[in-house]
């Protein structure tokens, strides 16, 4: 029996109500409230408030909402949509994945502070879904290079196991996910808005086939619209959620860039995919390689190597085709050289073309024509190709 | 005046002529060779061969040749291409290029053994030429993409005073002797062969452009034959002469991944260009980078940047287009987040959506206001685009 599951139901739905009106009074990242609650726990923490208790910085942080804030109704609008509230002091929180925001809500990276709660559409436990996780993020407007290989990606990384992280935006993302549904695998989309909300508007269908396959998640309550800042205040969950984040095309400026930075800063590993230097939107992807931010990566199995480096071999080197000569020794290669080069020679020629020592070359020679590679005929030694 | 003037007219021509003689009877490297002339000199070299008084190294590395060897021949065959002999104790030798080949003698890498003599056909200074130089090569199949950037690079190298230094092959190397030619600058072609035979074919005139303009050098002597290995022994050259390798284009099996390879052991920095995960020329590049032998470039004023870490002011990152909210704090943009989502909003409204407090959000629309990004209205507060 969980410690959740011992608290009794109504203590549970108590702190399940706290944890929805901390979600809608404030704007996360809240890093002072979530250090008050991290303190008191949320109904404390709520109740402090309310009577105007809390410290002036939690003040500040939830003063515009006072009025009219009310979880319930978040509780009663996330059940219309067919979701759920998810918190920490459930087993299906990700704490693991969730662990270095919670160490980097006190100090120097307040803008990390981990979510109070999570509002979540779909099946999947989130708990399971983050072990193993790669998040695989890039700019909207991907190209066909950037989308081919996003879904690639998305797909060998669900087909290996990994749930496939990402916002559920146009181009990488949606490839993204889309190669892991492929697969059959899980996938996981953090918005900046409520998870009641379609958006993007021409995604509903694949946030739908999400849901269905893996979940939906916003730290946002229903009916929150999507703003420019709220993406990247929603990054840092795609950052820590997964193991490591794939970077497939990132233009100069790019909210990738920015989950790439959140990802390094929470100690994950940045892999980027390069593409031609004349592209813009492999710009960030290059500037993260050239500048040691990030690993580059070219296939799935490189990922996968970066994943896990001590449980996976290390993915076979990509080797040009063999020649037969390959396995001949150096000075044979050398007299092979010149056999290809004369047609018809003494072995004193052969010695003077290739400049090793006569009696090498005629040690050598009867070695070449036993493996098939010289033969010797009226004008003198010639190769076999 | 230097040691080599002041040798005497009979004694320079006895050290040259013993150098064109050590040249033809060994096929380079000739890391016995090199050591016994290290210690002797070339004449006493010479003299020890001919008298068979060498160490048995130095007899293996000759004696398929000692028949017919001829210094004086060779001369006279270069003096009819117009080319010279440089030995080391010409002031024009890149003593300093080369000075790395020489400590890898004795050592544990004896196939980078130091020339013997080179071979020049062509009006620079070799010394000079060498300072500063960069080498740049790729594969001879160079698609489109690599040699646009060669002959980029190779340009923008010479413009900024770099002799371009390469092979001379088709593909990658002849578009970064191109582009140093079209800049008016110094480039130099080590060749397989000897510098009598236009090797390729199809290079006769772009060989003769970089005679011109700089030089056309081999340590094989007059008549000697391209052959395979050649090309990896040839290519230790390229490395050393270059303070840096770039790599524009390299299948996964390359002779540009040998120079590489050749220059991380010479301590010179390998540079290498990405490109697309799905162009097979590129794949030698990214094994490079994603390995940690080579730092990733796009641009010439990245290559310099690596050339010269403290005397060059960082290439400047290619950023994205400015917006006019870049200069707005954090919460103002926040605050310019909500105006652009409601449109005609009260400012108890405005700090409900974006959470900021209302005393803060009151503080910053009069900013906005003056700042050109918001209006008030009869509505209430708008966004201005």
């Amino acid at each position: 029996m969980t410690a959740w599951a011992r608290l009794g139901e109504r203590t549970r739905r108590d702190v399940l109500r706290a944890r929805a009106y901390l979600s809608v009074v404030a704007e996360p990242p809240a890093p002072a409230l979530a250090h008050l609650v991290a303190e008191r726990g949320p109904v404390q923490a709520v109740e402090a408030i309310l009577r105007d208790k809390a410290p002036p910085e939690v003040r500040t942080e939830v003063e515009s909402r006072l009025e009219g804030a009310c979880g319930e109704a978040a509780m009663r609008a996330a059940d219309a949509a067919g979701a759920r509230l998810v918190i920490p002091e459930q087993p299906e929180w990700p704490a693991e994945a969730f662990a270095d925001l919670a160490g980097a809500r006190s100090v120097e990276l307040p803008g990390l502070a981990e979510p109070l709660a999570l509002w979540v559409r779909g099946a999947a436990d989130l708990g399971s879904a983050a072990e193993p996780a790669v998040s695989v993020v890039g700019t909207r407007a991907a190209s066909g290079y950037g989308e081919h290989l996003a879904a690639e990606f998305g797909h060998g990384l669900a087909a290996a196991g990994f749930t496939v992280v990402s916002g559920a935006a146009y181009g990488v993302d949606g490839a993204g996910h889309r190669g892991a549904l492929a697969a059959g695998g899980r996938t996981v989309a953090f918005l900046a808005c409520g998870v009641d909300r379609d958006y993007p508007a021409g995604h509903s269908r694949l946030l739908q086939a999400i849901a269905a396959q893996g979940a939906v998640v916003s730290e946002y309550p229903p009916g929150t619209e999507p703003r420019k800042h709220r993406f990247l205040v929603r990054n840092r969950l795609i950052a820590a959620m997964g193991q490591a984040t794939v970077v497939v095309e990132a233009g100069a400026r790019s909210g990738a860039a920015n989950t790439a930075n959140t990802a390094d800063a929470l100690g994950r590993p940045v892999l980027a995919v390069p593409g031609a230097v004349t592209a813009q939107n492999s710009v960030g992807c290059h500037t993260m390689i050239r500048s040691g931010q990030a690993v580059l990566v070219t296939r799935t199995e490189e990922i996968l190597e970066e994943l896990n480096p001590l449980g996976v071999q290390p993915a076979e080197g990509i080797v040009g085709r063999a020649r037969p000569t390959d396995r001949l020794p150096a000075d044979a290669q050398r007299l092979h050289d010149s056999l290809s080069g004369l047609n018809g020679a003494s072995d004193a020629e052969l010695a003077a073309d290739c400049g090793l020592p006569l009696g090498r070359v005629r040690a050598l020679l009867p070695e070449l024509e036993m493996g098939g590679f010289a033969e010797r005929g009226e004008a003198g030694w010639s190769v076999i190709r």
